[in-house]
């Protein structure tokens, strides 16, 4: 026969680690068998419940309330252990304090370590947003490890930080590394060249634990919390971060993970990501795209680490110079045109350009609006499937007979808004005997009489075909190349290069978005890491281990926890 | 000053080789500068207008009129241009004609050549499902190159197939390679261990020369054409292809192509190729979804052939027995319950374990309609997060104080229902000092138990971090394993074991859909090929150049193409 006894102490503010060493010094008590020391919150109370510690008294307690709940073998024994909650409390609050001086506030912290750009918060939800925004008043980067903060609170914190050149990381932003030195929770990795932008904590420690047991190392890993990628936030932090790693040297491939993002916001991430010289591997856990270019997506944790390694290798290694963009095209010329036998290819084609450019019309298009209306007229940037249905009726496939693609070939070229001519040219049994006899020239004339009327005609053709096919490869490839085409058998390069070239020059192709505010300095990652640290102690000890300096504010609650004169006192801050 | 002038010539068959031999011998007459001979359909003549040979009368022909235009420098060229038609046609027929016999029917065909298991069918498509129904009733397999097929006619065709353990390739299927032949347009592959099913024509062909140029090989290259996967049909061929290749032991790995399918039927053949104990590389073009246990999906045909190469010699070379799947579980036992400490861990497992369960329930789920009632309470599968915002109001983050997880521990262990605990154990900077202290007694507690009440009680713990973190990654990982766990540094490893075990176990996981229909036997893929070619003779031709024996049919549309008469002569056959 056991006793379950509660006391509930109305709002006030305890440390959570203090509440933690409370409850453990209770349950260890004589004739005590197991304890409970939460905020009287629901969830909590569902947690008490499931170890039969859910009193009426503890179920009617608010989310404000302290709630202590012990079970003893007797009712005095646990009457003693209640009796002894003051006493265990003050026993505790003597052994937390240091003996040397801290520090009561962030402003005296910062005089103590000027050289300080960062303030680490880990203080309950409820305050840590006051003692961010204070942070930001005094022009230092914030860690935020804090959860329960509100939304609104995290806006305003970002747009603020963003502004000055300055990052917010999280709330509830658990692990980053910067300059080489973890700050909340992180593990112990190489350093290297792969930069991080997390938007997952544990999928950052995943990952970065990952690269360094697969010989890889970090260049610097930044946490941006898990609500940056909402529509709401706007993944702000995530673009000053992947903008930082854009610009640091250290960094060779770029690491992104995050929960799937609001569609809106991917949209300008992945934009950010795409004008960057720098592989950058993606895992929006569970959303999805074409790996195309620079971009690499991947679903697991596991293939976001092995695929960063073997990217940065290459790197390293092989820093190939990219082909080089051909030049020379006149003002008029816009767009590419796409003239496929094969109906795959097409498609591919289209799927791989929604990278690249805002529209690409078709006779089979991904979508319908992006239909054209007359199959036998290109307009804008268009892909033309000849093999479709429409084309084939009481006529051969255009693998067969290429009449039909030479009439298109020809007619786009005369278009003077034609760039870049796209074809494939498929080898193999039952398919046209010598395909480059009649395609060759007939791409040499178009790119003649573009240069006579002062156009340069980008003639692309990737080439499907093995050097076994009957119609020999390699000298499809030299006559379609002695007619200035660019060969390639791979229809990703053929149509990623298109791409390339079209949006250098469609007028409505929409230009990077420029991140708004001040970019954030480089030196934010490169000096010796300093902070001042507001919050859960372990974290400043975590950094000092790591050889960082970093100075502990003995905080507490404004007001003493009191939240309708913290909110008076940050009111007349303001002012 | 050129004239344009033109010849309608209503409904009677015509062989497209014919009409394109036509038009190239009409433009090469003296005098004339171009020349068109097409069927009257609305693309042919916005094709015609594009090389202004619309002429009015053009305008007004019918779909099924055949068009013959041609541009002369004079009335008398033009005009006389127009009276060779005939002359023209008949010497074509003539030096078209073979010297031997050959048959007039399928039928007959067959009797010369009784072996041959496969009908080609490449005439028009108003005619092709007659001659492909009547291939059926023949009980031979059916490659059917033709397009402008209706849905209608695929459906029906490709059910009657299933019936009979046959295949229909098609409509509009332009390749395949069976058993070292390729039928329809196809490139010259080394034999090997890659097995393909494609929805996609030129998507078989780029992805196979690739494997090729990359040193891999094709065991057979099975068609499907790129209705298949549509929900109307049903993706009947695609089913039969991948059980084909499934108990094919040619076959290593599996490389599935097709554009985007119909969601239903992307499903059932997801849980077709899961079932697989072979490697599956998808390309559903731009539909994507994580790479889970032996599917892996790829967006590019580039990567898809990159990567088969890679799996078949990795299953060449390695061949490893799977670890073994743990038994001794009582009846009671069903679940898995995932009681994660970071966040996105548990969100990626929820994604991960969508392949394997109909339903996993979570305090953070992936989609609302799977949300735990109670957070503190699991029910059937269940992840929870236990570092949510809403367990860390007032407590510490279950990285750094294990006592909510340890609770939670003994809560599922002590439910008869529990067959597996998933539990991540992150280490590094921050986290507790030495997790295994307090976790590996709790686990090995709980199994005892459960062994004790005669359940096996599987624990599997994803440890993060790395040999550098302050906790000892090794002797972390050497506890948990003395206290029963099985234990890996990959999420997606920890997660993919769970599923397994609970897919076996869960009373409402569905077992893999059986194909109706006979299956396809083996024995169609092994036999040396053997075909009857009806329509383009540049098939037979090919086949022929591969080795393979060919039969040519000298086929006329029935009722010379009168499509009302062709109606009443399969109504009679029926009967």
């Amino acid at each position: 026969m056991t006793v379950v006894i509660e006391q509930v102490r109305p709002g006030a503010y305890y440390d959570s680690v203090i509440l933690m060493q409370l409850q453990r010094s209770l349950a260890s008590l004589p004739g005590i068998s197991d304890a409970g020391v939460v905020m009287g919150t629901k969830a909590n109370k569902d947690v008490l419940a499931q170890s039969d510690l859910l009193t009426p008294t503890v179920q009617a307690a608010h989310a404000d309330d302290l709630v202590i709940v012990v079970r003893g073998e007797s009712q005095q024994a646990a009457a003693h252990a209640l009796d002894q909650v003051d006493e265990l409390l003050s026993r505790r609050r003597k052994a937390e304090s240091s003996p040397g001086y801290l520090p009561k506030s962030l402003d005296s912290a910062l005089q103590m370590a000027p050289e300080a750009r960062w303030a680490l918060v880990s203080v309950p939800g409820r305050y840590a947003a006051g003692v961010a925004r204070e942070a930001l008043r005094l022009n230092r980067n914030v860690f935020l490890y804090s959860d329960n903060v509100s939304l609104e609170d995290e806006i305003v914190l970002k747009r603020t930080a963003a502004e000055r050149g300055l990052l917010v990381m999280g709330p509830d932003c658990g692990t980053a590394i910067v300059n080489g030195t973890g700050l909340g929770f992180a593990n112990r990795v190489r350093r290297g060249s792969i930069g991080m932008v997390a938007a997952s904590g544990t999928g950052l420690q995943q990952i970065s634990s990952q690269i360094h047991q697969l010989g890889g190392g970090i260049s610097h890993a930044l946490g941006t919390g898990g609500r940056d990628l909402s529509a709401a936030v706007g993944g702000i932090t995530a673009g000053q971060a992947l903008d930082l790693l854009n610009r640091d040297p250290e960094t060779h491939v770029i690491v992104l993970v995050s929960k799937p993002p609001a569609e809106e916001v991917a949209d300008d991430i992945l934009r950010l990501a795409r004008t960057s010289e720098k592989p950058v591997v993606i895992d929006f856990i569970g959303y999805l795209r074409g790996s195309v270019d620079n971009l690499y997506f991947v679903s697991t944790f596991e293939e976001a680490a092995a695929l960063a390694v073997e990217l940065s290798a290459a790197t390293e290694h092989t820093r190939t110079a990219p082909i080089p963009l051909p030049a020379g095209f006149a003002p008029s010329q816009h767009y590419l045109r796409g003239l496929f036998s094969g109906g795959t290819l097409a498609y591919e084609a289209q799927l791989i350009l929604q990278d690249f450019l805002p529209r690409v019309y078709a006779n089979a298009p991904l979508q319908d609006e992006n239909r054209l209306p007359n199959a036998a007229v290109s307009q804008a940037n268009t892909i033309v499937d000849l093999g479709a249905d429409e084309f084939t009726v009481g006529r051969l496939h255009p693998m067969i007979d290429n009449d039909l693609r030479i009439r298109r070939l020809r007619q786009e070229a005369a278009d003077p808004a034609t760039a870049v001519i796209l074809l494939d040219v498929v080898l193999g049994y039952g398919a046209h005997p010598d395909p480059a006899a009649e395609l060759a020239p007939a791409i040499a004339e178009a790119r003649r009489q573009a240069t006579d009327a002062g156009r340069h005609l980008e003639v692309i053709a990737v080439l499907v075909g093995t050097d076994e096919d009957p119609q020999d490869l390699e000298s499809q490839r030299q006559r379609l190349e002695d007619a200035g085409a660019w060969v390639t058998t791979s229809n990703t390069d053929a149509v990623c290069r298109a791409g390339r070239i079209a949006r250098n020059l469609d007028p409505a192709a929409v230009p990077a978005a420029q991140e708004p505010g001040t970019p954030v300095p480089l030196e934010t990652l490169h000096e010796p890491l300093v902070a001042v640290n507001v919050g859960l102690d372990s974290f400043r000890i975590s950094l000092e281990e790591q050889g960082s300096r970093a100075i502990q504010v003995d905080w507490r609650p404004p007001a003493g926890g009191n939240e309708q004169l913290m909110a008076i006192l940050e009111r007349m801050k303001k002012k």
